[in-house]
């Protein structure tokens, strides 16, 4: 079984073992086990023939600019094509928007196979698909027509444009102007980061871009929503310029443009001034995607890692063969850290997605609650998934060795392409502080309260030792989140924290998540059931040290981290 | 102050806080503190105007074949020269053997300023100056005559030959073959990952080498050490070719050959079949080295860090100007916990050199004790450089965001050359093993005790809360250490756990330099020292979480490990 194939399996049986999916699966008409069975297997096949080489590819060949416009490497082209031919970039997105209507765990399932080993390629498909909720969402009748059924065809495609020169992090100081002309709106600043900012593999390109409507003074609460076609009926060219491309660490098959704006003609989305919250439907979207990329790339690090191991032969008795490296202890221990928390995960995010799915079907309270859930969830999977990404690839890199730093092995590439994934979407800090800020304080821990819920519930049917494991580290989460609960009264001593404190609610993640998987254990089919039982007991393992250390870092020494800052401004 | 000069002025008060280093002072002849300064001071000065520029260009340049030779960039030439001409190369070598016979520790605080943003170029330098210490100890008297002189003063160079294709970490396994013909040595065999295996730097090279002079059955026991020169009397190439060099995440200015050996004429160095032993004269000093290549990518991240968050302005109050990125707390936390890993690991590698000099210089029971100290603290240095080499490049990246994951910033760089610091010079688990299996058994843990003693010791005259600190890193590391003595009898379970012992050993180690930096706050003379202060105390903060991340890691799942190696093999 190819790697694409056993990652669609698993998905699948873990898909299985979600309480949410079932509860979908009951209530969704026309979609039952087999069809997706189906699907994650055409998913494994059309990733495995049709996009896994073109990581190296995008890696070498790069894209660049020409005549003030963006080209891609020529082996998108055809990728593209059966990218659009194959329904993958609509399959989640409703069917009156011209998409397949199905769960967004099967599409995420689905993007986690395609993303394995071309992150830079899948990244045009991840916007346009985002880009049309947004529009599904916020736009008007006419402009749905327009652009739902094209770019759910992958005809045309849609970038999200929010970072400045002067505003990452920051959106509040968005400078970028939208002004009324004659009726119509008319867009002047400058965006950068903008992922496929510009490109040749569709014929038009949507920005969806948040512009200033009332003055900077209201920050976010004076920003609207806008779509910016890059061409215009009456023009070739919106008034927008490809200012450069970034030279990046990795990525490099996909376009990071800097895009200046000049009056370039916009349509509002939605309401004036409500901007920033209604681009939550994508963003939520994008920071997903991110998670899924995250563990695309463990996953297919995992993956090169786990057949070097059994192929290359070292050590062992002198005057014997040499043995496959998997024999000796400390290999094991590398590749059984590596599959827990590559598979955690992996099995985490398809759960998000499950519980999201469900968030949409269920009704009062349990709507509610599975909202609460999801918020709490997103941030966590947004920033481990992406640690996860490139943590993995660089312990892949430390099984292999000298291989591993040579480009014969895509680890190194891996690691390149993984490590913005921290960073775009919403940095580690800005996850970190939403979870503390929003979820646990603003909304009272409801989603945190949910998810203790499901943890216990889970442990108290597992076996004993392994539910036993789980609890504790649950315990040890309630115990630091009472804890900082009570340190609110000190905003500083809790800013200087707030990273502590959302290790620690992952260690939480890795123990429910690796319950959930050791019990695949207790009465094994295959050997599939019996691996991924032996990751979960490891994972429980990655658990334990995590909250430990997570545990003794809450009360840091803010004193000192004040007093460098101070130091370093007065040099 | 440049960073550089900063560096060079803390690599003296810190050799200035050290007690090994004050009896090296007492006892050297020549040398005094003004001179000692002198010195830092014209190789941050140097590294600085001649050195930094050749980071970048090495990566972008690169080195190629041209001919069955290596050309490395035009830039280096004349750096070249300049390293030669500034008498960089022989700083520590024995003024019998040319050197200026300066201690190691001096050494070391100047390499790690020419390696700041070098490590490619610096390279050559470190192999070179380990090769004169080899042929200082073992080559016959007329070899010394002629080589010494020609490498102190980098006319030529060398470099050390052990890898081959099925025997990397398992050097008992070296198949190239050394033969007597007609009285004198032929080597026939392939090596690889030799680092300036070819270049155009020197008029000649000489491989120390390891090569097989009896049967395969006594593994290390049949190497012998030989010296094989490119070129000889007889013949401008002796039998050498360059089979490729590898293209790499990074170093891409170090040229990484592969290189057939074809009855190449070759010396004897020592004893036969002592080879290995013998290339530990060598190999130690590389793994210093290492350390070093990673402590100084650590302070140039950390350098690039600082400085970007005084001037990156982004968030506070939306009507007022963005402040200086520094102030958010998050901030704060990831540059103290990045400057307390960077510093200590630089205090670190200092505070070993200037053991290993007194080692040298002391007699009786405190040379043994001393000995057994270096041995202990070698591997740990080795391997916690590396990674705090990668990781703060890693940090540094998070620091910048998307300006860190671009190359218009060297964070990335010195990300990607950093990466193969834990693999090369003996890789994270054969450091471990060396730790655990000679120096904490089989020489009952004899420096872990003088490690101890001066932790205890030091911690004794420190204020109450500090020296409390890491008082209980160490009674938690000594815990675990009886708890891994009683293990013996379990092999299979320390094996599992080996990486977790070593990772608490660089608890106790961020402990005791920790409570060492933290001394400089008690009577600060300057701002610089009230830095040192706050780091040390962020530092034995990060002891004590390391600490407690590693105990909980001790007991692994043993057989879920088992398992997953099992499940593999048999797929």
């Amino acid at each position: 079984m190819s790697g694409y194939r056993r990652q669609a399996e698993i998905s699948l049986r873990l898909l299985r073992a979600s309480p949410f999916w079932q509860q979908t699966l009951a209530v969704q008409e026309g979609l039952d086990d087999p069809t997706a069975a189906m699907i994650l297997d055409t998913a494994a096949a059309f990733a495995e023939s049709e996009l896994a080489g073109l990581g190296p590819i995008s890696d070498q060949v790069a894209c660049r600019v020409e005549s003030g416009r963006v080209i891609t490497p020529e082996a998108y082209k055809p990728a593209w094509k059966a990218l659009r031919d194959g329904g993958w970039i609509g399959l989640d997105l409703p069917q009156s928007a011209g998409g397949q209507g199905l769960p967004l765990a099967l599409q995420t399932a689905s993007q986690m196979l395609l993303d394995r080993h071309s992150l830079a390629f899948g990244m045009l498909a991840g916007s346009t698909r985002s880009g049309a909720f947004v529009l599904d969402a916020f736009a008007p009748a006419d402009i749905q027509a327009e652009w739902l059924p094209r770019l759910v065809t992958g005809e045309w495609s849609t970038t999200i444009c929010i970072s400045e020169p002067d505003a990452g992090s920051d959106v509040g100081r968005i400078r970028t102007r939208a002004e009324q002309v004659a009726g119509s709106w008319q867009i002047t600043g400058q965006k950068c980061w903008i992922s496929y900012g510009d490109h040749d593999l569709t014929s038009r390109i949507g920005h969806l871009l948040l512009a200033r409507t009332a003055p900077v003074e209201l920050g976010t609460r004076g920003l609207s929503l806008f779509l910016v076609p890059d061409s215009t009926p009456t023009s070739r060219r919106n008034g927008i310029t490809v200012e450069r491309i970034e030279e990046k660490l990795g990525l490099h098959g996909s376009p990071t443009c800097v895009l200046s704006f000049n009056g370039a003609e916009a349509i509002l989305l939605g309401e004036l001034n409500r901007g920033l919250p209604q681009l939550f439907v994508m963003i939520e979207r994008m920071r997903l995607l991110t998670a899924g990329m995250g563990s695309a790339t463990a996953i297919a690090a995992l993956d090169v890692a786990e057949h070097y191991v059994v192929e290359r032969r070292q050590g062992g008795a002198p005057h014997q063969p040499p043995v496959p490296i998997i024999d000796h202890a400390d290999v094991q221990r590398q590749i059984g850290r590596l599959a827990a928390r590559a598979w955690i995960t992996h099995a985490f995010v398809l759960e998000l997605a499950a519980i999201m799915d469900r968030a949409e079907t269920a009704t009062g309270g349990e709507k509610e609650d599975l909202q609460a859930l999801a918020a709490w969830l997103l941030p966590i999977a947004k920033n481990f998934g992406a640690e996860t990404g490139f943590d993995s690839a660089s312990a892949a890199i430390q099984v292999l060795g000298g291989a591993g730093y040579t480009t014969e092995w895509p680890v190194e590439r891996l690691l390149r392409d993984s490590r913005i994934l921290s960073i775009f979407e919403g940095t580690t800090a800005m996850q970190a502080m939403d979870l503390l800020y929003r979820r646990l304080w603003k909304e009272e821990g409801r989603g945190f309260k949910v998810f203790a819920g499901l943890l216990r519930q889970e442990a108290s049917t597992a076996s004993e030792d392994v539910g036993a494991a789980a609890l504790q580290v649950l315990a040890q989460l309630e115990e630091i989140t009472l804890a900082f609960s009570e340190m609110q009264s000190d905003p500083r001593a809790t800013d200087y924290a707030t990273d502590a404190f959302f290790r620690a609610t992952w260690a939480g993640i890795m123990a429910w998540i690796g319950l959930r998987l050791a019990r695949f254990a207790t009465d094994p089919r295959d050997d599939l059931d019996r691996y991924l039982g032996a990751v979960g007991e490891c994972g429980l393992h990655e658990a334990q040290a995590e909250i430990a250390a997570a545990a003794a870092r809450i009360r840091g020494p803010g004193h000192a981290m004040q007093e460098i800052a101070a130091l370093l401004k007065g040099r």
